[in-house]
Formats: structure tokens, sequence, C-alpha cells
């Protein structure tokens, strides 16, 4: 349940002139936009489950995009019974300026490609079938000048060996490997909602910069009401990113009977130093190691 | 199009401890929440037409009724083809507190009782079917105690009269209209948005106490874009409350081409002095004339 100043949740992810969000509940096209997304660049859509605070900002969400003008493909992409959903509202949807293309997860794990992201969808455990989202930005190994210049490899053959692809230079057949170092760490990010902590979390937050997790009751004493609705504690959040060893932690979707999440942060930060407790609008820019 | 500052177009009407809406677009339940409304209490939601922006707020709208504890029924009335919506977004709604009923309009006009109130619903004219609302809440006739005293009424049979019926006091029938004075004018308000001028506008909004109208468009040059869109300019809402002789105007529902709808407000008093530029969360209380 949204609150006046605590919106549904909802992620964006920005890269290369390009975004996708993570689910949209009542009203994310308003936060979105009051936010500074530009609708028309928003090409994916993916959503974690099939609950009203999740996706019934679709309508909105699809039409602000059309209206934005955007005449490329939309994949929309989450559980079975995405696709009846979209029919089901299609009313609201006459004349869409883009392809809409859904893609239903049926599997445990699922891998897609996009904006130069490799993106993973996990099952987690809710009261529905629900997915859990980890997005990697792969870097390409250095470009090692010096060993280019020594081969007599043009500079207009450096973009292409970086890409990975081979070239002929003089009749010689230069490999990416003679010209690039070693590989490098690209970035990662995992969101996941309205789940127990489960292996799948453990697994794709491994290592990751950033780790966007629910975090339903920062009281620990509500642990039963959070294993009897399928959500977490923000102690059982911290312990998933503990495990996870994650560089950085943000908490979000809070329950409603938590007005001030805010006032379990101190104890939060004790527990987990690179933790934050999620507000509207909190945004950050991730980048490579130096 | 929603922007940050001016949501979706909809209305709360309050009155003896109930209420109802008419509209819900994307995050109506956000912004009837941050205005003060119980959720609880709305008993019947009106709905003009089949465009997101009017309707795509439902789910949210029905699910913070039934989380704010409602057992008590809500009848959804609006154009055909509400009740195929509704079921197509059955997913998002598997376990209402509530029963929902769905009343689908087909005629012209229809009437129905509710709230105290006589609503009544005439088609209009826009891209799709739509309906504007008008509301009447009747005024009884004042109680003449002094009648009363003379044919010797008791003061506990004094309610009943009021009520319209009849009483028997010592062997005698005592009709109302022996205790009662002449017919009260009561209060009417008028409710149309994406229409262009009609004449079932006018006829419902004579003499209203107040007459929300949809503005599209402020600017004058714009009626042919107003015409083709089936949508009005301010002067054509001001020219159907001279008309009607409404007491007071309020646009509302501006295009999201018109940023400021504020600019055109001095010109719009110039025409219709009674007249305002809606805002997020303006409300007035109507009172009977004393």
């Amino acid at each position: 349940m949204p609150l006046p100043n605590r919106w549904l949740t909802s992620l964006l992810v920005t890269y290369g002139g390009e975004a996708l969000i993570v689910d949209c509940g009542d009203g994310a096209q308003i936060a979105l936009k009051a936010h500074g997304s530009h609708p028309k660049d928003i090409g994916y859509i993916l959503i974690t489950h099939l609950h009203a605070d999740h996706v019934a900002g679709l309508p909105g969400i699809l039409l602000s995009i059309s209206n934005a003008g955007r005449t490329e493909p939309v994949q929309l992409y989450g559980p079975s019974g995405l696709r009846a959903l979209v029919r089901g509202l299609s009313i609201l949807l006459p004349d869409l300026a883009f392809p809409l293309e859904i893609i239903e997860w049926t599997d445990k794990e699922h891998r897609v490609q996009a904006m130069g992201l490799e993106i993973t969808a996990f099952g987690v455990d809710h009261r529905v079938p629900c997915y859990g989202y980890s997005f990697h930005l792969p870097r390409r190994p250095a470009f090692d000048v010096e060993k280019a210049l020594a081969l007599g490899v043009d500079r207009t053959y450096w973009r292409i060996l970086q890409r990975g692809e081979s070239v002929c230079v003089d009749g010689r057949r230069i490999l990416p490997e003679q010209v690039l170092g070693a590989p490098r760490k690209g970035l990662r990010w995992v969101y996941t909602t309205d789940t127990r902590p489960t292996t799948s979390i453990l697994l794709n937050a491994l290592g990751a910069d950033l780790f966007v997790c629910e975090g339903m009751y920062g009281d620990e004493d509500k642990v039963d009401k959070a294993r009897e609705h399928k959500h977490m504690t923000f102690g059982e959040a911290v312990a998933l990113a503990k495990a996870a060893q994650v560089k950085a932690l943000w908490l979000t979707h809070f329950s409603p009977s938590m007005p001030n999440p805010e006032e379990y942060e101190p104890a939060l930060v004790e527990a987990f130093p690179a933790a934050k407790v999620g507000v509207d609008g909190m945004s950050c820019t991730l980048r490579y190691d130096s």
C-alpha cells in the first residue's frame, strides 16, 4: 500500500541512453517522470510478480512511453499470467505507438541480454510465482596500446579488436588476445522483493555492487509475520547481504504498518555499515573500479 | 497524461459519513489518501469512460478500500466494457474484503440513488462511450413547529412527519403536508469530462451549485483540436456554464501541452466571474441556502 510520501516500489535502470524498469505499481509513471526519467527510452519492463502493487501501473507506463513517441519495440517480461493480464487491459491500450512483446518466465532461472546488460531472472519464494533480477554489466579487458603498436596494428583496427573480433593487417591475422589485457570485473546489481530469503538470492547477489532487497518489517519480533506473508525482516535482508558479501544494501518495500522505517536505520547500519533505508527517488551511479 | 504536480482527474464526494469517487486514473489511491479521504467509506465508484487516465487506478482503489477493512458492498458503475475490464484485472484482485457489484450503463441516461443523493448518469460526446454525472441532494421542507403544536402533535412524531410519512395521533391521521412548509431547493453539482459541449450537459447543469467541467485547452485557437479529439476549450466550457446559469464553474482535465493552465485564469474569470482553474486537491463544502 502506498503512503502519500512513499509510493510503490519500482526500479529504473538507465545505461547508454536506454532504460528499463522493474515493477510498476499504481502511479509509477508519475514517480518516474518526477524523478527525471524519459519514458521514450524505456525499452524493457521487468515484472517480479503479478500483485497489483507491482504491476497495476502498467497501462500508465505503456501509455506514457507511447505518448512520448517511442516507436521501437518494448519488451515486457514477467511470470506466467502476464500475457492474460495485458489482454485483460487491452481496452485501455488501443493504440500503442510501439510493438509490445511479452515474454513469460516459466523456469527457475532465465537469462536475457538487453541494453548491453546480462540480465538473470531467478525464482524467489513468495505466495505467487515471483522473480528477482540480477543485472551484470561486463567490462571489456583493457586495450594494450603498446602491444598493438609493437604488432604494427593501425589505430583503425583497435575498436574491432577491443570488441573481441580478430582483424587482418597486411595479410596477418591479429587476434584480440594479442592486444587485450586480463579480464576485468564489471558491475553487478540485484533487485529482489516480495520473498523470503532464498539460496537463489544469495547466489545471484554474491559480491554484488548493489543489492536492493525488500525489508517489510524493521522489527525483528515480526519474523513470524514475515514468514506467514512471505516477506523479510530487516535482519533477514542483512543476513543475506552479509552472506553474499555485497558492497551496498538498500532496503525497500516497507509495510504500511511501519510509517517511519528510518527509525530502524541506526540498528541496520550497525549490523551492516553499507546499508541504507530506501526513500522515494533514491538513486546512484555505479562505476567500474578505476 | 499526469504531470508530477498535476495528477489525473478524479472527484471525491463525501456526505453523511459515506463517500463516492468519480474516475480513478493511475495513482488515484495515493492522491485520495494524501487529501484525507477514508478508503473504507467509499461505497460507490462511478467511471465516466474506459480510457486509462480515468480507470487504470481501479485495482489500487479497490485494494485500498479492501485493506482499509470495508466489508459492505462497493458498487462500480460505468459504460459497457467495465465488467470485462474488471474480469481482465481479476488476477490483481484475488481477495477483496467486500462484494463488488458492477453495473454497466447502456442507455443515454440512467438514474440511481446512493448515499441519499439522486445521481444521474448522462451520455456525453467523446471518442468512446462516455458519461457525465449530476448529483442532487434534495432538501426536506421546513417543519412548521407552530402548526404541529396547534394540531397537538407530540415531539416524538416530528421526525416521522418530516421524513414524509403520516402518523396517527389520538386516533387522528396527521399528514406530512399539514406540518411541512413549501418545498426547498436542495443542492446540485455536475461533473463532466472528456466531451464536446452537449445538450445533455446543459440540461443536467441547469442552475447547478457547482459545475466541474473539462477544459482541455485554454487557448481558443485550439478549438479545431478540441473538436478533433472530442474535448473542449475553456471558452466552450464557459459558454455551457453561462447557458446553464451555474453558480460556480471549476475547470479540470488540462492538456499536458498546457503546463500552466492558471495563465488563462484572468481571461476565464473575466468571461465568467464564478470560474476557477482547478488544482490538485481543490475542494469545497456545498451548503443549503440559509
